[in-house]
C-alpha cells in the first residue's frame, strides 16, 4: 500500500473570479482540500455548481464545487473542525467599513497554526492581521489573474493566473516557518501544473510596483469612471493625473527603501492591452454600486508618504475625492445619513 | 410734450435664468429696449412668451416679451441694424469648446460702439473680447442672483438679483469712459427699482473673491456630484478638498495682489443655506450633460498661480479630472473619438 500524504486543510474567504479560480488550482492539483466560503453565490453554487470558461484549466466545466461550502467563516473551535493550514483571503479589502477582514477570518483562525495568506491588493493589508493574530504566519500575495464572476456561479478566467506568495515580516514568527510555508502555499497552489506562482522573497517590492498602477489607474478610473485606453487616447489624462501618481508612489517607495526601475511608470502606462478598453477592479466596483478598497491603494501610501516626509499631492487630491465617492455609497447603503449633528463643524 | 430719451439699445446673449431675470428689469426699467438671442426655447417663447416666477418681480408673470427676439446673434452690419449700445453677455463661458464667447458676439459689435458686459464666472475670461474688439469698452459682472430655466421659457426666480459691474482695464481705452458706461449700465438696471445692480470699482477683488467659492465647491461638486450641504455634513469633503483649494485661490490672489480676508474659507464654506442641498452650477451642467466651465473656473486662476509661482496642488489635480469629464463629453457629442492614431504618445 502506497502511503498517501494528508491533503492541506484550506479555507477560502471570498470565492469571486479570483478565489474561486485559486479553489480549483488548489483542489485539481491533489495538495490540498477546500473549503470554500460563499455569500452571494451559496445557494446557485451548492445546487449547480460553478461554471467555469478557463483560458487554463478548459472552457465549458460545469458544475464543479470545491470539497465544502459554507456561507459564513466557519467557527473551528466552536464547531470542532479540524483546524485550517491555509486561510487564503481573496476579499476585497474595504479597510473603513466594517466587518474587516481580520474581522471575518477571526473564527476560522488556529493560533499559532493557521497560515494566513493574502491575495489582496494595496498597501499595509498585513497589519491588522497581524496585531490580532501575532503568533500566526501571514504571507503576502499579488495576483496577476484575469478572472470575473459574470453571474452568480459563472467564472470567466480569461488571463493567466500569476501570483506572487511571499513571507510577511513578523516579530513573532521566524523568517524560516514563514518561507517554509509560502513555498508550501507556492507548492500546492502549482502542483496543478496549469498556473504560475511563484515564491516571493521581496514582498514590499511587488506590492510597491503594483501601487504604480493600482494607486492611479485604478484610482483615476474610479473618479471619472473611464478605462486606461481611454485614457491614454486623451493623453492628457496620462499626462496630468496619472504619470504624477505614479510618480509619486515611486518617490515614496524609494523613500521606504524599495527602488523601483527607472522608466517604472512609462511601463505601467502602457501595460494594459491596447484595444481593451479596460476598467480597473474600483472602477468596476463603484459602476456596481459596491464599496472600493481606496484606503488600502490610496491611503496607506499617502499615510507611508506623510510619515516618510514625501509630498504626495495629487495622491493626497485623489485621496479625498475617493473618500468623497465613498460616503456617497456609505449613504445609499445607509451607513451614513445626510443630516446635520449637534457636533457638525460646518453647520 | 416733455421729451423722451432714447432707450438704450441692449444686446443679450444667453436667455437663460440670469439672462431673462436681467432682459426683464432692463425692460421693466423703461430705459433699455432689449433683443435677446435665444436658442432651444426660441420657438417656444416666441410663441408664448416667458412664464416667469420671481421674488423680486412678481410671481405668475405671463406670456412676457423682451422687445425683440432673435433665433442667432444678428449681424449689425449686414442686416443694417442699429449699433447695440449695450452687448450683454450671459451664457455658460466654455472656453475650450467652439464657438467662444468672443466668437458668438462678433457680428453683433459694432467697433469703437458696443460696451460688451460680461456676466459669467471665471477668471480672465475678458481676455480674448479685450483681444478681439480692442476699441470697446468691457465691462466684467459678477451676479449672485438665483434664476433657472425650468423647462423652455419657464423661469424661477428665487433668490434676488444682486449684481455688481464694473471697468475692466483695456489700454486702448479711457478709464473715464470705461466707469462712465459701467455707472450707465447700472442705472439702466437698476432703474426698475427692484434689483441690487452696483457699480463695482475693484472687479479683480470680486472675481477672486468669487473665485474662492467656485474654484472649490462648484468643482468638488462637479467631480463628486455632490451638493454643497452633503459636503459640509461629511467634513471630510470640506477638510480635504474644499477648504485646501480657496487657500490655494486665496494664495494665489494675494500673489495677483488682491488681498481677501483672512477668513474668507472659513466664512465661504458655511455660505450656502444650511438645508438647500445645493448643487452648484458646473454639477448641474455635468448632470444634463453639458459642458461644464472648468477652464476658466479652475484652469486660468491655475495657470495664473504657475505664473506668479504658487503652488497650486489640488487645483491642479482638480483641473486634471475635469479636463477628463470634459473628455467625455465631448466624445458623447462626437467632438472626439476614442480611436489611436498615428502620433499618439501612449499606443
Amino acid at each position: 500500500m502506497i502511503s498517501q500524504p494528508t491533503k492541506a486543510n484550506v479555507l477560502l474567504v471570498g470565492s469571486g473570479g479570483v478565489g474561486t479560480m485559486g479553489a480549483y488550482a488548489l483542489e485539481t492539483g491533489g495538495k490540498a482540500e477546500v473549503t470554500a466560503v460563499l455569500r452571494s453565490n451559496y445557494e446557485v453554487v451548492t445546487k449547480q455548481g460553478f461554471f467555469i470558461d478557463s483560458i487554463e484549466h478548459g472552457n465549458g466545466i460545469e458544475g464543479w464545487k470545491p470539497t465544502t461550502l459554507c456561507n459564513k467563516v466557519p467557527n473551528v473551535a466552536e464547531e470542532g473542525l479540524k483546524p485550517f493550514d491555509f486561510i487564503v483571503v481573496t476579499t476585497k479589502n474595504v479597510a473603513d467599513v466594517k466587518p474587516t477582514a481580520d474581522e471575518v477570518i477571526e473564527p476560522a483562525v488556529t493560533p499559532g497554526h493557521s497560515v494566513i495568506v493574502l491575495v489582496q491588493n494595496g498597501l499595509n493589508i498585513e497589519k491588522p492581521i497581524l496585531a490580532k493574530f501575532p503568533s500566526n504566519i501571514v504571507l503576502s500575495g499579488v495576483s496577476l489573474i484575469g478572472a470575473t464572476e459574470t453571474a452568480h456561479g459563472k467564472i470567466r478566467h480569461d488571463d493567466n493566473d500569476s501570483v506572487k506568495i511571499g513571507p510577511y515580516k513578523s516579530p513573532n514568527v521566524s523568517q524560516e516557518d514563514s518561507e517554509a510555508a509560502a513555498k508550501k502555499f507556492v507548492e500546492i497552489y502549482n502542483a496543478c501544473g496549469k498556473v504560475d506562482a511563484q515564491f516571493d522573497a521581496n514582498v514590499p517590492y511587488t506590492r510597491w510596483r503594483k501601487l504604480i498602477y493600482n494607486s492611479s489607474f485604478n484610482s483615476v478610473a474610479t473618479i471619472l469612471r473611464m478605462d486606461t485606453t481611454r485614457m491614454r487616447i486623451s493623453e492628457h489624462v496620462i499626462d496630468n493625473l496619472i504619470r504624477p501618481a505614479m510618480l509619486e508612489i515611486k518617490a515614496t517607495a524609494k523613500a521606504a527603501g524599495i527602488e523601483l526601475p527607472e522608466d517604472i511608470a512609462e511601463v505601467m502606462i502602457r501595460v494594459d492591452p491596447k484595444d481593451t478598453f479596460f476598467k480597473p477592479s474600483m472602477c468596476q466596483d463603484i459602476e456596481k454600486g459596491n464599496y472600493i478598497e481606496f484606503e488600502n491603494i490610496v491611503g496607506e501610501p499617502m499615510r507611508e508618504a506623510e510619515r516618510l516626509g514625501v509630498s504626495t499631492p495629487v495622491l493626497k487630491t485623489m485621496y479625498g475625492i475617493l473618500k468623497g465617492l465613498q460616503w456617497k455609497t456609505m449613504e445609499a447603503k445607509g451607513l451614513v445619513v445626510p443630516k446635520w449633528h449637534e457636533e457638525s463643524l460646518y453647520g
